[in-house]
């Protein structure tokens, strides 16, 4: 069957868990932490392609060009196919309710009320593509009935790291992996994550398919403000694009003025309060990770065990990752599932068990003024 | 009182548990690793300049220039003051009873039979200049007596690491620091240290006091090649001083033929057996490491507190090491304990309890054939 999503990747966050990797200036998605040989950008570009018919990536102006070289097929930088879409440059930071907001807003002013809208996170992993694509498949059938339908995933363990979706016991009448959401909680404890485990509750991986109009009418009823300065910057965005043959930038002023908030607090907690969320409860495992540590990077890295560059004493199942070309020796002795992660101007010696830990790192640095690590 | 002493110190050993601080081609012995701000080197030779007439360095042909370098006084390469002695370079490695015996036999030649030598490590520290002093005037009283005298070291911990001495109750009539020894033992496992220290044993620490002729002497009686070879090398330099005003080189053939032998199995076990080995006990503590792994370089380093450029997260007490001017920022987390030393083409990630397994790392790079980081 022919695609009918319109896709929007919102390429933002710095992924502090993967520091030193991660930088503020070479953030997660733009990394191929798992050694996939694409980087996650572009492994969530590829997964959504055979599904979209156009994809719109909304990212920083300082990732702007490194999004263009990693898309080619979007920014048109390449010598190979193209494919439908943009790029959107935030003029800054506005949380996910405006950076989905405004791919939303442009999509409707371009295919009307109906077109279906799907929001992904640019730094996830998903492995298995045929699932994923079932699974977008029935969201897309939530979506159509009016719902907002995100995507579920099965929890593989009782995580503290994740949101969680409870649903109702009964599927929906249209499909039977799409199920009503009695409601969005947050992380939780470990007790209260067991719990969530053993009642069935789902992961919520941020994923949102919906009617472009779900979106619009939903926000101008609960942020009536922040709906009219979006359809006016889609407005603005359509009448420079027939003016002038592509979309212009986003107004500053306009864009700085949009209330900062998430899309789960914006609309998808409000809206699961009025019963008008679904959620797809994959058949088969997705294979999902959102790679938010490097603990998930040992589990999920490709080429691990093939470094020659590394000496181990009494230290089983080491990550150790270096620059490209770098000829330096890692020897690490006594300490299991080391973690040892170098760049150009840092080196984080961890464990995998520790590796939540991380993020406190770049929380010292940003306190002790060390600008230059971040 | 005036100094009788001619101290010989060989200058040799990799010391692999300091790796990768610690190489083939600049050991131990030239490293300043607690931070004194002189190397182990420089340290030992200025712990020994007020207690002696002459200083011998013994060390091989790598090391010669650098050893140079370090110690002006006896290569007179600087501007200052010289001190009476020389730096003898062995053509190849024989162990310390080869390095140790050709020093002895010059002496010998030069200062005659009842001249007081006496040998220490290059590489290890001595807080305590005072007991250390007053430790080799016993020695020299015991040297005088005819007896091979060692410094004892007072057990700390009942530790693995070391040979250890058992003494004769009573004293020599000489001085009451001064006790016959009994027989030298081996490193010991856990539960026979533990036995060791409550007997009042003491650490061996390879340091030996003597008459030239006691050695010379033992030699001839124990391993008389050896004895006749060291005599004619030691008769050759002698005349090579008369005829050209400085010491000529070794003969490599000579020297070659030295048997491989440690001072410990030649000399020290033998005589021991016969009754002619005296200990001093020392009456204060000499505040002795021999800088044996990162653990005490950890314990003893002088500014590892300081370092900015640490950032922990659940890691009390670091040991970061990196070379000098490096900005390279370094994280741990997780890790209580942690050992980071970065050089230039190598880093090791351990901890203070592993410390000791760093040697297995300089054994695998030999078995892997990697001598680049040798």
């Amino acid at each position: 069957m022919l695609p009918v999503l319109h896709a929007i990747i919102p390429a933002g966050g710095a992924g502090t868990r993967l520091w030193p990797l991660s930088r503020q200036g070479h953030p997660k998605f733009l990394l191929d932490p798992v050694g996939t040989g694409k980087t996650l950008l572009q492994e969530t570009f590829a997964r959504l392609r055979p599904l979209s018919l156009t994809i719109t990536v909304v990212t920083g102006a300082a990732h702007y060009d490194e999004v263009c070289r990693q898309l080619p097929e979007l920014s048109g930088d390449g010598d190979g196919d193209t494919f439908p879409g943009e790029i959107i440059v935030e003029p800054s930071p506005r949380d996910s309710m405006a950076a989905i907001g405004i791919a939303a807003y442009n999509i409707q002013e371009l295919y009307g009320p109906e077109a279906i809208v799907g929001s992904f996170a640019a730094d996830h992993l998903i492995d298995n593509q045929e699932a994923f694509a079932a699974a977008v498949q029935s969201a897309v059938v939530g979506a159509q009935k009016g719902y907002l339908t995100t995507v579920g995933i099965t929890p593989t363990e009782p995580s503290t790291g994740f949101g969680y979706i409870e649903t109702a016991l009964e599927p929906l009448p249209e499909d039977p992996t799409l199920f009503p959401v009695e409601r969005f909680v947050e992380k939780p404890d470990a007790e209260t994550a067991a719990k969530y485990v053993a009642d069935s509750y789902l992961w919520n991986a941020g994923m949102f398919v919906s009617k472009a109009s779900t979106i619009t009418q939903a926000l101008a009823n609960q942020l009536p403000v922040m709906d009219e300065t979006l359809r006016r910057m889609a407005a603005n965005q359509m009448q420079h694009l027939i003016d002038e043959g592509e979309s212009g930038r986003l107004d500053r002023n306009d864009w700085d003025s949009l209330t900062r908030i998430a899309i789960d607090y914006a609309l998808a907690e409000p809206l699961a309060a009025e019963g008008k969320v679904a959620v797809v409860r994959p058949v088969e495992d997705l294979g999902w990770s959102d790679i938010g540590d490097f603990e998930a990077v040992a589990r999920l890295r490709h080429d691990a065990s093939t470094d020659s560059q590394v000496i181990t004493v009494d230290a089983p199942e080491p990550l150790v990752m270096q620059p490209d070309g770098s000829e330096r020796l890692v020897a690490v002795v006594g300490i299991p599932d080391a973690v040892v992660v170098e760049t150009a101007d840092a080196v984080l010696v961890t464990t995998r068990q520790a590796a939540q830990q991380v993020k406190d790192v770049v929380d010292q640095l940003n306190a002790s003024g060390k600008q230059q690590y971040l």
